[in-house]
């Protein structure tokens, strides 16, 4: 089933340790759709100004990735730098210029509002709730958000967060949302924050802990999956991003929204991730296939599993 | 098959933000043996002082853990002070008083030299190669060690590295040793610093990364689990000693050495260790059951594992 993601495509000029990468595609959108792409049709809707290129386009066109919905504004593309750490586990933000995202009001065509899986990227609550109102008869309704709205927007995300099925975010935002240093701790009170019941599926939170792996929970349910082993991580922008994109992209390929089902999403989700970061940018999404994908699932599934046993 | 446990017998005054416990039964002997001794019987050399009580004694006694290996000294048990974190990742020492540890020799009885399985607790690395001479024919050796010989012996403990065939360390101590910061790159470096080959079983590495669970290495292979979830840990005190011992307790009982049988110790391992940091000091340990470690890890199970697919 067709894949509607929201949220910004934009230009990254990143430095890390490795090396840099000026005004390369980038933005939540972008990193999504590219990995969602290798499951299902997926269309973007997101706005670029008039330094939007046709070879930045082609990227997105390559993967078939649907974009009538990319709006073109007069003047420029959100212009984000930013430069890691030594180690890779934070970054410094050199400069966001948001140029003509700061106007970004998405518009969901009759066509897109009838898309049964919606990814909202991380853009203004207020913005989110929007989009919501506009989609027909939606399947199941991602979400992701950043430490800013959790500041500064509390009382729209909650809104937000009673709107959709499952969340995705990271551990500092866990702990940031519900004021609470066990994480475990933190996300039960974040799924208690989310509808108890809607005519879809039980609320979902998967919780990113970057190098060390996730925790997703679903009611009582609570699963755990290690990172996959990278001994050489060029670039971590766009990890999460692509990370929403293969868990999303596996659900609405296979259609099946079961708990075991679940669990598999968040092991696709770390996989397409684990490509993204070995290179900068992009780069590495734009070549990723499904065998690639495929072939990673199952040595992962190998690097992390053990059996059961009857010894005692 | 029967374990030997070389290591320290302690009292530990430890203080969490969740309470405190003072001259409370611990040291890195006592909680490997209380551990293994769920899966096999356990032999502890140790030294302890004449504060060392009956009461204290039968927490041994009462698992089977035999203690014809415990020696008592004039002077005082050895007696650590520590004081934990808001967030238990870090720890303050407030004292050590070596007391009888000081002058500690671990002798070797004619009946424990023959211990197929022995486990080297954490103590200087001099003596754990002193210990090392006086084993007849092991089947296998574990061994731990700390920052401080990491920092001041190293030549000695290359020379461990090369005589023992199943390191547990922590990930501080991993990047300290190999002057790394990729865990995986300083993992790999570790492990090419044991021995080649040993007449027992390629060398194996397992890194403990604490609530973010851990990775294990032999040869080019790779394995890797996160953590058992807990809500409420009250001490951490114990937990890589407690790891140590389901690690190696299952192993013992096991006799099976092959990679897949290492990943279920991983698995055991971060069970025992679990339940470990759920009271204070022994408390948890001395009522464990094996239908408890039984269960958890089959819940742990559940908790970590993800199916194949055939989908795209």
């Amino acid at each position: 089933m067709n894949i509607l993601s929201i949220g910004s495509v934009a230009f990254d000029s990143i430095q890390t340790p490795f090396g840099k990468v000026n005004k390369a595609l980038g933005g939540s959108a972008t990193f999504f759709s590219l990995t969602a792409s290798n499951f299902i049709k997926t269309s973007v809707v997101a706005v670029v100004g008039k330094d939007f290129t046709l070879k930045n386009q082609k990227i997105f066109t390559r993967k078939n990735i649907d974009i009538s919905g990319l709006e073109k504004a007069p003047g420029k593309t959100f212009f984000w730098s930013g430069k890691y750490s030594f180690d890779l586990n934070s970054r410094e933000t050199l400069f966001t210029h948001l140029n003509v995202f700061k106007n970004f009001k998405p518009k969901i065509s009759a066509k897109h509002a009838l898309s049964p899986f919606v990814f909202l990227g991380n853009i203004h609550p207020i913005l989110q709730l929007e989009v919501l109102k506009q989609i027909k008869s939606p399947k199941l309704i991602g979400c992701d958000t950043m430490n800013l709205w959790i500041d500064t927007e509390k009382k729209e995300l909650i809104k937000v967060l009673k709107s959709i099925d499952i969340l995705i975010i990271n551990d500092s935002e866990a702990r940031q949302m519900a004021k609470e240093p066990n994480l475990l701790t933190a996300s039960k009170k974040i799924l208690s924050l989310m509808a108890k019941k809607t005519d879809r599926i039980p609320p979902v939170l998967v919780v990113k802990k970057g190098e060390h792996g996730l925790i997703m929970l679903q009611g009582k349910k609570f699963f755990s999956l290690p990172s996959y082993p990278l001994e050489k991580v060029l670039d971590p922008t766009g990890a999460g991003d692509s990370f929403a994109g293969g868990f999303f992209g596996f659900l609405a390929k296979t259609e099946n929204l079961s708990w075991n089902n679940l669990k598999k999403a968040c092991a696709y989700g770390t996989v397409t991730a684990s490509f993204c970061v070995e290179q900068f940018g992009t780069k590495a999404l734009e070549n990723l296939t499904v065998t690639q994908i495929q072939k990673r699932y199952q040595e992962f599934k190998d690097l992390t599993h053990f059996e059961l046993t009857k010894n005692k």
